[in-house]
């Protein structure tokens, strides 16, 4: 099945819109004949929609989940191009994400799982490119140069940030933490100076950048301390949560899990490629009408809808100030994510980060294609923003940028672009998270507002967006039981 | 509510069999009245049993759950008394658990931790004691210590273990592993001799001794490094995960959640003081006969039986021959865990090592009581193995052998002499896991037996318990759905 989303090139195709997924639901609804009844209606389809569908139906509630796209999975889903997974979104997942191993061990899915590299073939260093030219590096000095980089940057208090975010999983900002919301990763660094060399402030920066998908000036210093504290503040944690270990099959092989056992219940009804227009709140419950003119009700809802894109929904009665302020401030993440298949077999062991010239900042090898190909894939970002789609050749001269290659094919989401994303991966700039949080976090009446991006631990991440999803089913199944029982004494 | 299980003493009552808990059930029973058909009968009401019967209630099931005790929690219970929480069996918690993790989340209890360590009053040492005498170290001299001790002690790749046990939340030892099982840590310490200097030998063995329970010679060195892989291979992230973070009200303010959500579903009956006598499967279901001569009768059974109990109930048909086998081996702790309330104020940063000549080889303080005096707690077994109940002097002198104190009061459960567990927490001799984890692992046509014992990743714990539950559960529920629309479809 070929999703309208995604661009994938070839010398011989050209640019071409639209990307094959297991995760294209066909056919793209079951509305029809179903009774038009539901308990919740949870608008969005990405992990968190999926989680709050799965919960919800095994609880009984009839559920209907309305979705945008012609795809589960949201900011993670990959193609499978000759059978290979291509990952556009979310990649990486680790034991330590409580939420996602939960569930992977859940459908036995833990010996599913690989590792992106591959630290022994060809060319198996890492290469430290700038204007000036490249420097090479083995893995170890890599390693021992970030650590470095990132442990000035961090340590705040002297114990690698241990003080100061103490309890990551926690949804409250602790008052000693606070201040550090308020300052950008560039105040940060202007407070270090000169305790960085320039090789590691070159890969601090580009680290922060990778997180981030913004500038230094945009990103909250406070949310790199945070991403620390879950990595257990340290570099290696770092790369073993963020960086490592992905699914054999890609990330849509997982997701359909969720939406398979939902549909295996019979409580699930559905309908893809539908928009919300309009969503309206009364004493009774909730009304969701759709672009092209559909109207729904149920009793509850749950919106998974990206805070980018919330404001473009209309609310009625509005959403709260608190909330509207925070949608409308946004995150920052603008991370330009492309894979590309190169013919240099030996370069499968390498990793590089280009900065700050290059508009592609840091890459690795990814994996070995069918073809016996090296997979490539690169981040870029605000910092240096570019369109893929619109030129091809900036894009291939930006990989050319790490190391020169050969590129046969690319694949990517332009997430920026996405209507239904406006944006990556959740990333807060300065003072969103201390002001808004609880904001974001907040239900109305009838409305769980459940979204990776205001997660209590892993925020940004698929294991944000499960927490939240199996928060948003658990909190309606609780409330339409003592509507119930209510009702039931009651008469 | 008072449970039978559990000891405590003062010197003005004496000792008491039986200790306050709110993990008692009262009513004992909400059989009477109750429909009696159910689709799944749950044995045992740990962790295990109670994520089962959570999940199970949720999805709709109609389920039994049959108890021995009179209490939640299995091997993982707090008494609580003047208020205050003693921990008689599991007891930390960490975010790298993931599934006790998913559902501290779920519950909303992240906020709901503490630290048992406070390292800045008093006596802020480590005391190491042998028969000679008491040295006294900082606690970061006491880091610097057992890190060397256990890094020397595990590092059998040169890589910390990171290249022998990759994977540690498989349920796949792997090859290269397996041989590592068939050792003791006694072999492994014969093998690397004099690498350890005679402080770091002491620590070395006090904390394998503290992880099993059992004696270097009958302790398996490959659970020892599944520990440490878990762990994240590294003395910190074993603090972190194994004697860190607590309930601030005691393990059974989390074990009731599950409870008393499952019994808000309208789908949960159960019967506590109802040890199981006879379990027999037959091609239509399962019938459960309890010691009193209750037979009740369901589609499907869970059995969360630990595995050194698993032989004292009878079968029909028998048990697998591995299953038996593994039964008849059992697991090796004999953990001897105590607390000591202590007039002492300044020992509240205190932590201790005393061995190999003390019953008690491992302590810290733990906490500060409501009447302001400090709370150790200790660990000893199979190593001097004793019964406290038997001689509350020997084990007052016992804690006497970490530093001169005065005990106030003492609390424990004798797991040992406790019929329905006959040992603390999981650890396994050499072999067992390599020859009969699958058998441990292995359903029958009607019967999932699922517990801690034989958890994938965090075995013994109670995170592998909560996910075993979670597989019990999701197992039973799919195959109750695929008997009822194979049954529809043959109509």
């Amino acid at each position: 099945m070929t999703s309208k989303d995604g661009y994938s090139w070839t010398e011989a195709q050209g640019l071409k819109a639209g990307v094959p997924s297991i995760g294209v639901i066909q056919p793209p609804t079951n509305l029809e004949g179903k009774d038009s009844t539901y308990d919740v209606i949870v608008v969005g389809a990405g992990y968190t929609g999926l989680a709050t569908v799965r919960d919800a139906t095994l609880a009984g509630l009839k559920v209907l989940l309305i979705e945008a796209r012609d795809r589960i999975g949201g900011r993670s889903w990959s193609s499978n191009i000759d059978g290979y997974p291509y990952e556009m979104g979310g990649t990486w997942v680790y034991w330590n994400q409580p939420n996602v191993w939960r569930e992977i061990a859940r459908y036995d899915m833990q010996d599913d799982l690989e590792s992106s590299y591959d630290f022994s073939q060809g060319i198996n260093k890492f290469l430290l490119s700038n204007a000036k030219g490249v420097q090479k590096f083995t893995h170890e000095e890599e390693d021992t140069l970030m650590a470095s980089a990132l442990t000035k940057l961090i340590n705040v208090d002297g114990n690698l940030a241990k003080d100061t975010v103490r309890f990551p999983h926690s949804a409250t900002i602790e008052p000693s933490a606070r201040k550090y919301d308020y300052m950008s990763v560039a105040d940060r660094l202007r407070e270090i100076g000169d305790d960085l060399s320039p090789n590691e402030r070159a890969c601090a920066e580009a680290w922060v950048l990778l997180a981030s998908g913004a500038t230094l000036e945009t990103s909250s210093f406070y949310e790199l301390l945070h991403w620390w504290a879950l990595c257990d503040y340290s570099y290696e944690g770092c790369i073993n949560s963020l960086i490592h270990y992905k699914f054999r099959r890609g990330q849509s092989s997982f997701a359909i899990r969720f939406f398979q056992e939902a549909l295996s219940t019979g409580n699930l009804t559905y309908t893809f490629n539908s928009p919300v227009a309009t969503i309206k709140e009364s004493q009774n419950g909730v009304q969701v009408i759709t672009r092209d003119g559909r109207h729904f009700s149920a009793r509850k809802m749950v919106s998974s809808i990206p805070l980018n894109v919330l404001g473009d929904v209309k609310f009625d009665p509005p959403l709260s100030a608190g909330k509207t302020k925070a949608a409308s401030i946004g995150h920052v993440n603008q991370t330009v994510k492309v894979h590309a298949e190169v013919a240099e077999k030996d370069l499968r062991s390498m990793t590089c980060v280009s900065y700050p010239h290059n508009s592609l900042i840091y890459g690795i090898a990814d994996g070995t294609t069918p073809a016996g190909n090296t997979h490539v894939v690169a981040f870029g970002g605000s910092h240096s923003h570019f369109h893929p789609e619109d030129n091809v050749k900036y894009a291939i001269d930006a990989f050319k940028g790490f190391s020169p290659m050969t590129v046969q094919r690319l694949v990517f989401h332009n997430w920026s672009r996405d209507e239904f994303a406006k944006g990556a991966w959740f990333f807060s700039g300065p003072g969103l998270l201390a002001d808004h949080l609880q904001d974001m976090r907040a239900s109305t009446q009838h409305i769980v507002f459940a979204c990776s991006d205001w997660a209590k631990g892993w925020r940004s991440f698929i294991d944000g967006a499960i927490e939240e999803g199996t928060r948003a089913a658990a909190q309606v199944v609780k409330a339409l039981a003592t509507d119930k029982s209510a009702a039931k004494s009651k008469l």
